[in-house]
């Protein structure tokens, strides 16, 4: 089914009420999620509401969140337990001030969980003309490469650029596949793929309830092992745990810098754009599809959901929303007509 | 063969020398190739110096190096069409006086041309205890994903971050091979992997000829070609072509950050050496070799090295360098006896 954008941010924005968030923090966990809705990650959209609702009715809301440390170029942020789609939006747009006046900016945000897409804060800092780094490591369920005990997170990275044409924003995670993915598999019993995980025993398995016994493998051998490791070190330095056994302890690194220190800004997205439109108008593999720079598509979902005035959203997630708001679902309908 | 270090040294910086190369340039590239030979990684070592030679024949030795812009946080060097080598210590170290005195540091260098291991250059930031990262992108001989053009270079990345241990270093190309690898097979008429490379025309070969006439294609799917697209964005932010069609259009980046700004700096090194501790005392998959993590075996190697006093060298590439001297292999055989 679909809805309206606004009644999804809406939903979004209630449920966290609900969880005892501030008004100022469910707008901003409200929008993240519908963007990820809009640019087609619908399970990074409201049912992602739910889990958060779960956690927060154990955690409270957290708060405050305090600047431990701070000088030109550098900040250490500590969230107090907040959740990190609103301490991540803080720590990028302080890295973004601090690029702003001094070139670049480097901020460590601990002592928070659960961010969301990465893409979503490296993005606003290449929409306001600045380079961005950003990585976080989670909760421990992935081996190292060649091996079987949960040491590191999922751990994805994020870089964004500006350019003359929409910015070029890559966004990935360095595990074979993610935990979320596991719990589908397992929950609509469907088996995973080769090479993703290891059953407690360290032999390889395809069921998903071994998997999550387990541990996730980790994606591209020694170069994505070495990714894994670049993520879960920034994520120390930021101030989580070697090993991050348990949601709270996440560490978020942040970077921005600003063009201009080395050429003309409005040059340097003119060459980024250039670079997109060689890659976008080069020859595809004979029988192949065009090709696409990453951010690309997200972008022309985004559109696309902007352009309907609509997200889709499961009817179940739909439903059990309605049902954690304690609404009716008749009477919401009947509200919207 | 074996050649003592010394030796290797001294011929690294004779053929540098002869090249025209001042004294104190011909030792910045002799050490890095001596060094590359400690580690295990001979293509990169002297045999390196006999190409570099016949570069330096047509550019000369370039310079002179300067400081286009500087300020507290950032710093813009034109290389003069200086080698690689030399401008990429240069870059590194006003990166890591950049992070000392600021906590940051951001450097590019451009018109300049081939550097060697991006790892050499990271690893000496993290040996002064700072976090370091360091990117470039090379002479257009890849595809992006899906396509059959060549837009890209191999375009390495390297990190690297201080430890109580050996510190962590993570240093790989984003292309499924490398131009030197392609070259060899062709060499020795060895056959390409699957997934390397295209033919002229696009469609998928294993005959290195065809490959060299062709394109090498992206390694890691849409993750590799985001960090392929990453690379090429910070080389044009450091002032390369936007498609870098000729040796001598480089552009190299380089980031220092200094971790003592987020924690102690000792406990910062003390968690780092955890981690890897963790990571290598953990089980490996049932039947697997014990777990490494990056930047250990290099260190082995070169301690190997240093214990035993030489280095190994293909007889050809040793006589070829010999040669290029102007040089009697039995006569120096003779004065080294």
């Amino acid at each position: 089914m679909d809805i309206s954008i606004d009644e999804a941010r809406q939903l979004g924005i209630d449920v966290m009420a609900k969880c005892g968030l501030p008004a100022d923090h469910a707008r901003i966990v409200a929008d993240h999620l519908v963007e990820a809705m809009m640019v087609g990650r619908a399970f990074a959209g409201l049912p992602r509401a739910l889990a958060l609702a779960e956690t927060l009715k154990k955690k409270g809301p957290g708060g405050p969140i305090t600047t431990v440390r701070e000088d030109a170029t550098t900040a250490l942020i500590d969230g107090g337990d907040t959740n990190g789609y609103v301490t991540s939006l803080i720590g990028m747009d302080k890295a973004i001030a601090l690029a702003k006046a001094s070139g670049v900016g480097v901020v460590a945000v601990r002592n928070t969980w659960y961010s969301g897409r990465l893409a979503y804060y490296v993005e606003r800092a290449a929409r306001q003309d600045l380079i961005a780094f950003h990585t976080v490591n989670t909760t421990a369920r992935v081996a190292p490469l060649g091996g079987i005990d949960r040491i590191f997170g999922t751990n994805p990275l994020a870089f964004a650029f500006p350019s003359e044409r929409e910015p070029v924003v890559v966004d990935f995670g360095t595990s074979a596949t993610t935990w979320g993915e596991v719990l589908l598999r397992k929950h609509t019993g469907t088996p995973l793929e080769e090479g993703w995980a290891v059953d407690e025993a360290g032999a390889p398995t395809l069921d998903a309830a071994s998997a999550l016994a387990g541990a996730i493998l980790p994606w591209g051998e020694h170069r994505g092992f070495g990714l894994m490791l670049v993520a879960q070190i920034f994520g120390i330095l930021s101030g989580s745990k070697v090993v991050v056994d348990d949601v709270g302890d996440f560490g978020f690194f942040f970077l921005a810098i600003d063009p201009g220190r080395f050429m003309d800004v409005a040059e340097f997205k003119r060459r980024v754009g250039d670079l997109a439109g060689t890659v976008t108008g080069s020859r595809p593999a004979p029988g192949g599809a065009p090709i696409r720079v990453p951010g690309q598509g997200s972008h022309a979902k985004r559109e696309a959901a902007r352009a309907r005035g609509t997200v889709p959203i499961d009817e179940a997630v739909y439903h059990n929303i309605l049902a954690e708001l304690g609404r009716d679902s008749q009477d919401t309908r009947a509200g919207q007509t």
